[in-house]
């Protein structure tokens, strides 16, 4: 099939090669010219504006978007909803809130286009092949048509029509919340072997655990990976970022009030991860100071 | 080669099968005879005491001993400690504590005894087949000579010599820790999906996961397993059970002051599910009541 991919990013970018390997039209859009090259040498078309792309594609006409969620994705969604016609098909791949893919859904339905919200997992090498996808969208049959698009970009049963609008998004919102869980985890198990009185190789204990054992899977591959690059990760401090999207679960699990406290926990220790000192510290050290006349650490 | 297995319960007669089918040769051992007639089906020859299974081995004789941690494993290596010559060989293949497995080591290293302490991962089907294992033993010259055996019965890969006597079962308790935080991580996010106003096919969305996703992993694929036979896992109780790994890994972390939230309270969830009702909720149900006058619920 022909689409348009717009937003040539780390995804966005692996998605079109993964796109034409699958020996479907792509016509590609990004600000940065660099990438629409690097597009254009992967085998698409590309569009000089947002307008332009759209105009290349035929009837029917379906945009793929993969820009960064908020902001990006928002006022993209809100020009296509004027520059499509009814019955057009725009993919949200991106990590969106849910709730703002259910607004979407009613911005572009109310001029007829339908919608679907993609949550796309695999990382990088995933969006470049054997990806993962959870679609959302009011509409199975037109899922149904641009199935062929998913099949061959997928893992073997790597895609799944979630359901209504919003399911896809808020599918990948929890995978990213269990994902948050499992990476404390396994990270929790690596720091009490490096504190143990046994010496253990990192990257020997992530590949014999990645071969055969209950804990195996990607993450545990990652590990693997990681440690054999740097074996005590000697390279980088352990701040841990996050995009969002364990947060969102947490707010949900709040909302709904389902007890989460591995998620909860997770997402608080990135936020610790990211502080040099706390102000929850400075008041226990006071107050056991004031209490007990403990020694405080001065700075 | 030819060994005896001593315990022939779930795992020790999935490795007794694993075992003859790779070519070594097995003499079993249980209380029960039953275990033992299923052992000699399956090619083993049989004792009919812990005496008799290790006067049919041949010199420098090695025992596998698969039984509960605690009094049976101990109380068996105690006997071997006597029954054995010097240069003979014990692989404590269960889920030993550690520290009881540096004890064992010192037992039998007393007698010239040489003792390997064994983790074992991938379940039942793992013993059978492809399985996983990491081995402590002070002397990795003792352990080439058995390596043989552990070659044939794991994944590729999927064993590893872990240094010094201990060390093989504490990889294996963290190896648990990080398990009780994966488990708890996967069980949370489908809790989350059970609340949420979206209609998930819980094995769908596993399956989804399994391929391609970044969860992906055998605990997902397990997951995808246990939905497809009960949809909502109507038929079971929430109630979480544990042997002892768990909590090991947390007395671990605590010993040598290790922040590990999630493994903390992975086992918290657990215990707490083992409660109908708990005294903290009434003790907080009793103060909310005191200083608010908040409603209690009552028995």
């Amino acid at each position: 099939m022909k689409l348009a991919m717009i937003g040539l990013g780390k995804m966005g970018i692996n998605l079109t090669e993964n796109l034409i390997r699958n020996e479907h039209q792509v016509v590609a859009f990004d600000l940065n010219e660099d990438s629409k090259k690097a597009a254009e040498k992967l085998g698409a078309e590309v569009g000089t504006s947002l307008e332009d792309t759209i105009s290349k594609l035929d009837e029917t006409k379906i945009v793929w978007v993969m820009l960064p969620a908020g902001k990006p994705t928002n006022s993209t969604i809100d020009q296509l909803s004027k520059l499509l016609n009814k019955g057009d098909i725009v993919i949200d791949g991106g990590n969106s809130f849910y709730e703002d893919s259910l607004r979407h859904n009613e911005i572009l339905k109310a001029a007829e286009i339908n919608f679907f919200d993609c949550g796309t997992s695999g990382g990088m090498s995933g969006a470049n092949r054997d990806g993962n996808f959870m679609i959302g969208g009011d509409d199975k049959q037109v899922f149904e048509y641009i199935e062929p698009i998913f099949k061959g970009i997928s893992q073997k049963d790597g895609y799944l029509y979630t359901g209504k609008a919003g399911s896809g998004h808020y599918l990948k919102m929890v995978h990213n919340g269990i994902e948050y869980g499992m990476m404390q985890a396994i990270a929790e198990g690596f720091d009490v072997l490096e504190h143990s009185k046994f010496d253990y190789d990192n990257e020997a204990v992530a590949k014999v655990w990645s071969n055969g054992s209950v804990i195996r899977g990607w993450l545990m591959e990652l590990a693997e990976s990681a440690f054999s690059k740097d074996a005590n990760l000697d390279e980088i401090k352990g701040v841990m970022h996050s995009s969002g999207e364990g947060k969102w679960t947490l707010d949900e699990a709040l909302k709904e009030q389902v007890p989460t406290p591995v998620i909860a926990l997770s997402l608080m220790m990135r936020y610790r991860s990211m502080e040099d000192d706390t102000f929850t510290g400075k008041v226990v050290a006071a107050l056991r100071n004031e209490f007990g006349g403990h020694d405080v650490d001065k700075k």
